[in-house]
Parts: C-alpha cells; structure tokens; sequence
C-alpha cells in the first residue's frame, strides 16, 4: 500500500492563475516579490501571500540554511487604541494578558464564546492604550468591532498602514545587524524594540512564522518598504539572502499551526494543543471561559498529531484525506476502528526532503494518538499510503 | 495620451498560479470546474472561485448571449437562526427589513456603527425565524457573532453547508425549466420558490451576479452538487450552456459594485450610490442610523461613477489608479483640480470588446461626477490615458 501518484500529478495545489484585483490587495513590496520570482501566491486576509518562490523544496532548505526576506503583510494589524484596547483583546483570548508589558508581544489564540477558535494571533503592546492583534487569516476586525459595540467599550478598532516584513533563517541576525545595528542581537524571543531604519524607528520583535529563528518588523511607512527591502537584499549578498515566505514543508515539520487549516472554529484549545499557551484559571475576564471549562470536563475526544508516511510522496491535501486505523488500540472501549472506520483526517500535507518521506498534520481520535500507531490514510484518488503516529513538533 | 500597453504585458492580474490547501476550501463543484477547464481563481471568503474558463472577454460574449453555470459557493451563507435572528440582521443594515417575508430576498448593505461598508449581502427569509446572509468576501460571521454577543441576542450564528450554484444569462430561464420544471417561470425577480431537485427540495431564487438574467440554487446537500451540474449541462448542450463565472467586463458595465474593489469600510452609502437601496429614516432599528444621518448631513464629496477611455485596452487594474481632471468645473469653488491633482482614483478596470474600449468604476470628487466630464487617468507604468466620466451602470 504506497501512494500511486508521481510528483507531476501530485500537486493540485498548484495548478491555475491567481486572478489579482484590488480586493485582493497587492503589498507594498509587491514589484520587488515578484521581480524576485515568486511562482504562487495565495490570498490571506484579503491580501496576497506568497507561496513559492524557486520550490517548494529548494525554498526549504535554502530557509533551513542561510536567510530569507518574507512580504508578510497579509499579517494584517488589527490595532485597539484607547483607555478599553487591552480590555478588549483580554475579552477575546484566554492567555492571561497582564504581563503583557510594552516591549513585548505574545502569541495568544482568540477564542469565542462557543469555545471555537476564532484566530492565532501575536498580541504586540504597542503602548499604554495601544495593542496590535497580528492576525492569522480571519477578520478579527469585525470580531472586535462587533464584541466593542455590544459591550460598550471605549476603544477604536482599525486596521492600519502596517506592512511585516520577515527575515526569517539561520543568518537572519547576521543580516538584520547590518541594517538595523547590533541593538538586534539584544531582542529576546517575543520581544520588541524600536529600531531604526533611514531615521524612522519601526518595531522589530524576534518572531516569526518558522523555527529556524529571525524577526518580523512591522513597516509602518509604505514609502520605506521598497527601500528596506532593497537594504536587507544588498546587505545580505555574502549571506546568500533570497526572497522567500512561509514554508509548507517547514511549518509542518516544526508544527506550526495554519489557522483555516489545522484548525477552524470547530477545534477547541485542547484538540489544537494550545491549551499550553493559555491561563485557563487565571482570574482575567475572557469571554470563552465558560465554553472552556465546560470543554475541559467533558475531555477532548480527538487531538492534532504528526504523521510520518511510509511513501516517499505525498500531493498536496486541499481536502481531509481520511486516516483509518490498522488495529484498535490496547484495551479499546471505544467503537472508532470497527471496520475499518475513520479515526481522523489529514488538515495539512508535504513532502519532506530531509527526512525522505510525507509528512502530514493530522486530527486523530484519542484512543489513536499515540506516537507509533500505524494508521492508512486514503487519499481522494483511491490511492491509500501507509503511516505512523509521530510526534508534532517533528524531530 | 493613448495608453502604451499591448494585451501581452496588459494582463499582470492574472500571472502566478494561485496555491491552494483545505484554507482556501476547494468547493463541491471544484472537480467540474477544473475539468471545464477554470484558468484562474480567486479566494473569496477564504474559498475558491473560478474567475476565468477561456478568456474574461470570450466568457463575457457566451454570458450575453446563451446560458452560463457559475460555481458560486464562496457566496457563503451565514444563518441567523432564533427569536432575535430578524432583529440581529435589521440591526446590522438600515434597509428596512420589515417586508422580508418569507419567499423574499433583498440586496441589503451592511453598514457599521461608524457608517462605513462592511458587506453587501442578500438577505434571504427562510423561515419565521431564519434568515441566511449571502455574503460578499468579509467574514460577517464574526461582526454577527460579536454584536449578538455583546448585546445579548439571542441567536444562533453559523455557516451552513450551503454552495449556490448560479445560473446566468438569457436562456437560463430554459435551461432551469428542464432541470426544476416550468415553476422557475414563476420566480420574481429577488423572489425565491422550493424547487426539488432528486425529490430533495432547494431554494432557487430569481437573483445573480450578472444583469443577464437567471437564478441562483442554494445547494444543501453536498452530495447533489455533482449531479445537479451535470443535470444542467446536460440538460443544456443545445442552449449551448458552458462552465462560467461572475465576469469582470460585464460586472463593470452592469454597475454592480465588488466588495474590497469599489468599496470598502472607508466607503458611505452615499459614495458608492447605495441609498437608494435603504430606508434611513424608516422605523426599523439598526446601529448605523446616527452614523448616516451625520454623513447626510456632511454632504457627499465624492461618488463612484463609469469611465469610458479613449484607448480601447486597459490593462488590469490591481492598484488605484489617479484620475485627473483636465479643467476645473464651472463655477469651481473647490481646489480640487489645480495643478493636475487627482480627483479621484480607479476601482475596477476591463476592457470592453462590445464598447470598443477600456471601461472602470472610479471614485470621483463630485465637482468633477457629470457625465462627460473629460479626465486623464495615469497607470503605474506613468502612461496616462485619456477618458470620460459616464454613467454608471454604462449604456
């Protein structure tokens, strides 16, 4: 049982033209990404995103070895100002907001009142009355808006000029000393300073959407994103420094989740995994807590795991590919693997060159989530593959 | 001053391919439409939409003329269901909705409590107490969820697993007969009748994205939407019905305005010409009553209007472009055209084979709105193009 199909079937994922409107919003650096080649993009928060640049693959390991420069901007700032902004953004997430002091940011997922995800956002305290919601691809804006009304509070809700641009790799210090100084070196992980750049301070957190380290800076000046841009490329040429973005291969392996993806509305915390990253029991007022004590009693059915597939191949995944069990697991209760019943689905999928095999993001039942459960998954074309359980992080 | 671009670089709104992964929701109909041969997509409520089968200008010809199936499911439908479900959607809209009886659906722009535009949806009676919100590309789920919250309705939000599938042009009065029965004669315009499809009853309603005509089939059952497009095109070959989509040249000339392209949060009703589909001094209660009674009373300064250009291409139009005017008014008392400024900028630009010339949407300062008004438009390349301002929706 391996997966039949070729790498020149296997990506459906990339396949037709992206049709670009205004709607769609072009960044400020568009010219210079696709001037660097960028062969995919896709649209995230009404904006372009880009997806490939050489390949999937080539993009990887390039990212994995030198340093990388990420248009970003789909990271749309979604800013609270006034004397109710950190009230609001409390309301909106379970993590426990009080340390969230200036000079830091915190990754912190926004959670309804249902107990569904609503976003992952990374929390910035910009000022006194003043946070930026760095969001994954929902409009949180309305979200705010509409809680902002209904309640009453006292803040302005916007969406400003705010461009991130990423420098995101093993070199990424290196190359941000050049532009921005050696104050970079000093940037502790999910924190921020004001740095420089032609005079006009922009801040500069280490963050970023990958786990080989670097920075985001939050371009606030349209007219000083071509020109950053150019810097850090010129800066870099002994670095070996190229346009990239977010990487499929790379955030599967370091278990990075894609909002929309690996989880929906329809995922708690826990199926998430990200209760770890929340104060469930402080004593902040966030909306979902109800919702989230009632999901903790009632205990989590289904978690998000890693697979490791046998095949050396896998094609892209736009729909849930159905994970089935090989055996139901020691001392089973439960029902989920009678004839060979479905246990889970895929939510993401890649090849992994380093490792020589696909790799996958998968929501599996409980009773099968442990690390070594074999399981077959079947893919939309009949074709079933062979995996295992892993660990998500990937080693 | 001739636009100086060829058809060959005129096209940089469809050029990279559009990555797509289960964020971006392939549709029930997505096998289909791939196989009738969609060249270019775009993500529309974080789903895919075709946007392109054989060209914009071929597609555009074949709507005019004979009968089109459109694979519309990024049309998502938020359901407001619940005692509040009616005044949670009147809240959010100041077009009465006190004669939405069921069997009606209206065009009803949703407008925040600052008066800005946050969608353009049809609202769709569907029961005492349903009704379905047909949304451009914003997450109005969020913005019901987050007032239904706070003011303490109570209603059920949610996003059915509902895919319209439209059908449009001047035969699909034909083409549905076969498919639904001669009762498809009887739907009124905006007007919606159960019509059953495989014994299993749908809502068909006499609407669209198009001024062609036609109907749009609000598909429940994910498992009818392969055999109710192949119903239709087989139903069709003589109609000579064809895999289509909504289509940029006949949207423009027709008036009917893009959410994120010609109008935005930054955009009144005012400006974009939508009060005359409203009721602001009606009785009903909705939060952006104050807003637009002090937008009234401010006065409009600008408004979207059609430009007809001399030149008879214009390329893709992916950022706003300037329009200047080339004399001030009579009677100017403004500074609005000295030295060459802007008056306004483009929104939506195509080419129009039936015209023989470029045709946008802009947004103009009124000084400058009458039609006939002559304006130079100046493109990112720093070509500039001669044009006159026309009505909108164009002759």
């Amino acid at each position: 049982m391996t997966v039949q199909t070729s790498p020149a079937v296997a990506t459906p994922h990339i396949a037709p033209a992206i049709a670009i409107s205004q709607r769609t919003r072009p960044t400020p650096f568009h010219d210079r990404v696709m001037a660097a080649g960028a062969k995919a993009f896709t649209v995230y928060n009404h904006m372009l995103l880009p997806t490939v640049f050489e390949s999937v693959e080539s993009d990887y390991w390039h990212l994995r070895t030198h340093v990388q420069v990420w248009d970003v901007s789909a990271e749309r700032q979604i800013a609270l100002h006034g004397p109710d902004a950190l009230r609001l953004a409390q309301l909106m997430t379970p993590r426990d907001l009080t340390k969230l002091t200036i000079g830091r940011c915190m990754y912190a997922p926004l959670v309804d009142e249902d107990g569904g995800i609503v976003n992952d956002p990374i929390i910035t305290r910009v000022d006194d009355d003043t946070v930026w919601v760095s969001i994954a691809d929902s409009d949180v804006l309305l979200w705010a808006k509409g809680l902002a009304r209904g309640f009453g509070l006292d803040v302005a809700i916007s969406e400003p000029d705010v461009f991130p641009l990423a420098v995101q790799g093993p070199r990424a210090d290196d190359l941000m000393a050049r532009v921005f100084g050696e104050a970079v070196h000093d940037i502790r992980f999910y924190r921020w300073a004001h740095l420089e750049f032609e005079g006009h301070p922009m801040i500069v957190a280490r963050s970023g959407w990958s786990r080989q380290g670097g920075f985001e800076i939050y371009v606030d000046r349209r007219d000083l994103a071509e020109p950053l841009w150019d810097a850090l490329m010129d800066a870099g040429g002994d670095l070996f420094v190229r346009a990239g973005c977010p990487n499929l291969i790379e955030r599967i392996e370091s278990g990075l989740l894609s909002y929309g993806n690996d989880m929906t509305r329809e995922t708690t915390i826990f199926e998430a995994g990200l209760d770890r990253f929340v104060n469930i029991d402080g004593d902040h007022d966030y909306l979902a807590r109800d919702a989230i004590a009632a999901q903790r009693a009632a205990g989590t059915e289904r978690m998000l795991r890693g697979i490791r597939f046998d095949a050396d191949w896998v094609p892209g995944c736009i729909t849930p590919w159905t994970v089935s069990a090989i055996a139901p697991p020691a001392n089973d209760e439960s029902d989920a693997c009678r004839d060979g019943g479905a246990i889970g689905f895929i939510t993401s999928a890649a090849h992994s060159p380093r490792l020589g095999c696909g790799v996958a993001a998968a929501m599996v039942d409980i009773a099968f989530a442990e690390t070594g459960t074999p399981v077959i998954v079947t893919l939309p074309s009949g074709a079933v593959a062979d995996g295992t359980v892993i660990d998500w992080p990937m080693a």
